[in-house]
């Protein structure tokens, strides 16, 4: 079975002998300190290295505005506690991170999708959106946005649209949560500096499981002050702090060259996307369109009408293939024409394979659009 | 300074370079998979040894029923945010653990304490405190209640009374949360089968914090197949899941002699424990009380009248030694008379001068107790 599904990032390129001997050195002479509990903000050395990384993104971060978490999704999820009552407003790309939905719709929220285009989210369909709820009697409280090449659809936010956003919401009072897992994952074009560069009320959430290890649960947060505080407080009766034993082989690895490992993985995307974009064009139907990301892990597919990506997904598991249906990513309704390939997880002969077998499934359903799986 | 403020364990029994070197195999031979996204249930081989190391409380447990959660405090939390609803009333041990309060307090649940006395919480307390509440119209949805060596007052339920206790909820359509923390940290006495044991609609909270190490973060809710599922999906969008590579190493620690390590621990929180109860009596003033804890971290003391534990605080960091006054342990009131004193951190001769110096810094209080830290 060739995955097109996942986003697990490559970890082929991890030095996994030297990570093993700093862990066990940290155990062997740390581990009274390593193993015990430890500070509810994160242990301070790291917060720096996490400055550090944020500089890459024009951000210029005080260490002790992050609190580090047990992943971002975890700050997304302390975020979203701390501002939202349920029935508030978020707003988000169409579409947006399963994830968020669910952390969205678990404490009550209410999500809003955002009309994109390539240069990412549309400042007048947000604008809108903010209108109608407003007229509608409603509170937004959030913006959640992922700027880079954003899950699912790959899509980046221009610099331009970044500044647009951001005076939008200030405007109106609406906090934007930039969310930025796959920023330091570009392989093609220019850096933009984030959201958050420009505009210190923006919430930034920061995460090493695209660039190290998702396996240890470390993200992190960046955030004014009194926000930060507050945070930090709904932290430690969630959790009360991240791994240390994990925060401090992070920070070790992250005291070594790591840009050295990145930049080679970085490169293996590269591969990987070219490859899934080399072959779309001779194995999907006429009048489909796809996105062109300049780095993370996704591409986002749109059928032509006739076609269903629904209908679609078992005739691709037939021929040996897996992939993600759109809908997933919409709070609501559905894209039944929508899918999300991932380019992370398989070599580029592989990925071309997979996008044959996938052009075979989907061309299979060509008529079904209107009775997806009854056949 | 000597603390008998914390509620750290002794790690000094771990055997840190076997530990070393089992991170370090791990990440070596593992590494694409402890360092890689998991399975939001948590690894299956850990959720066995969990139901093996429940087995030593009387449970029963399928390992299919077990979540694995990222410390036992996010257990509590996702517990709570799965049954609990503003003004929901939670039942609680009087004095009680402080980031339980937190959490119910976070998620604007009402605690209403139980009264306790060396036997642990009275049932007739419980009875009379679901009755006023419902006479209020109120909704009681929990009882929470750790029943071995409760922090912070160190008592433990009866067999007894655990069987009413159950009895009372059950009847009373009351879930019981069951929090055990420090039931194998047995140092005097017979253990006694948790409630769960006999009780299986009991949610069931377990943590390797106290038995083998706080810092990796591991915990585990143990619940009805039903409760349990909706339990992951709140933890997936919480964390997605506790660190994979704190998971494994936690099972490799448990495939092997953990029970001689933790046998030495328990050696040495019985000699701590005993140096500081046959301090007391010489320290406190006339007509002071204290817990006699048959396991656990921790004694509670109460001052006659007259006393202050509040004002003694200061004066007893004057004389280098810290303690936690008893008011944070209860929702609201306070209790000025009372502490909280922990013996899980400081050598047999470090507890006995502590209490010596405590033993000052309280007689200095005499007749503050009206104005107490006016002074």
């Amino acid at each position: 079975m060739i995955s097109l599904a996942g986003g697990n990032p490559d970890l082929s390129g991890l030095p996994l002998e030297q990570l093993g001997a700093t862990a066990a050195r940290l155990i062997e002479e740390q581990g009274l300190e390593v193993l015990q509990y430890g500070a509810g903000s994160g242990i301070d050395p790291l917060r720096e290295q996490l400055a550090a990384i944020m500089r890459r993104a024009g951000i210029e971060a005080d260490p002790h505005d992050i609190l580090i978490t047990a992943g971002s999704q975890l700050g997304l999820e302390l975020v979203t506690s701390l501002f939202c009552n349920p029935g508030d407003v978020i707003l988000a790309e169409s579409p947006t991170y399963v994830g968020a939905i669910g952390t969205f719709q678990g404490l009550e929220a209410e999500v809003r999708h955002i009309e994109c285009d390539d240069d990412g989210l549309v400042p007048e369909s947000l604008e809108r959106a903010i209108a109608e709820a407003r007229a509608e009697g409603r509170t937004v409280k959030l913006l959640y946005t992922i700027p880079n090449f954003t899950n699912p659809s790959g899509r980046t936010l221009t610099a331009e649209r970044r500044a647009s956003v951001a005076e939008i919401c200030r405007a109106a009072g609406i906090t934007v949560v930039e969310d930025d897992p796959y920023g330091l994952v570009r392989f093609d074009g220019e850096p933009v500096p984030a959201i958050r560069a420009n505009n210190p009320e923006v919430i930034y959430l920061g995460s090493l499981s695209k660039i190290f290890s998702p396996g240890i649960r470390i993200g992190w947060v960046l955030a004014p002050k009194h926000v930060r505080d507050r945070l930090q407080l709904l932290c430690e009766a969630t959790i009360i702090h991240a791994s240390i034993l994990s925060q401090h082989l992070a920070l070790e690895y992250l005291r070594g060259d790591w840009e050295r490992d990145l930049a080679a993985s970085v490169d293996r995307y590269r591969e990987r996307a070219h490859a899934m974009l080399e072959a779309l064009p001779d194995a999907m139907p006429a009048g489909t369109t796809w996105t062109t990301p300049e780095g993370g892990f996704f591409v986002w597919i749109e059928l032509p009408e006739g076609y269903s990506a629904d209908a679609a997904f078992e005739r691709a598991v037939d021929e040996g293939v897996i992939f993600v249906p759109g809908s997933g990513f919409l709070a609501h309704g559905n894209a039944p024409r929508s899918l999300r390939l991932s380019f992370s997880g398989e070599t580029p002969e592989r990925i071309r394979e997979g996008v044959a077998r996938l052009g075979r499934a989907i061309a299979a359903t060509a008529g079904t659009e209107h009775a997806p799986g009854t056949e």
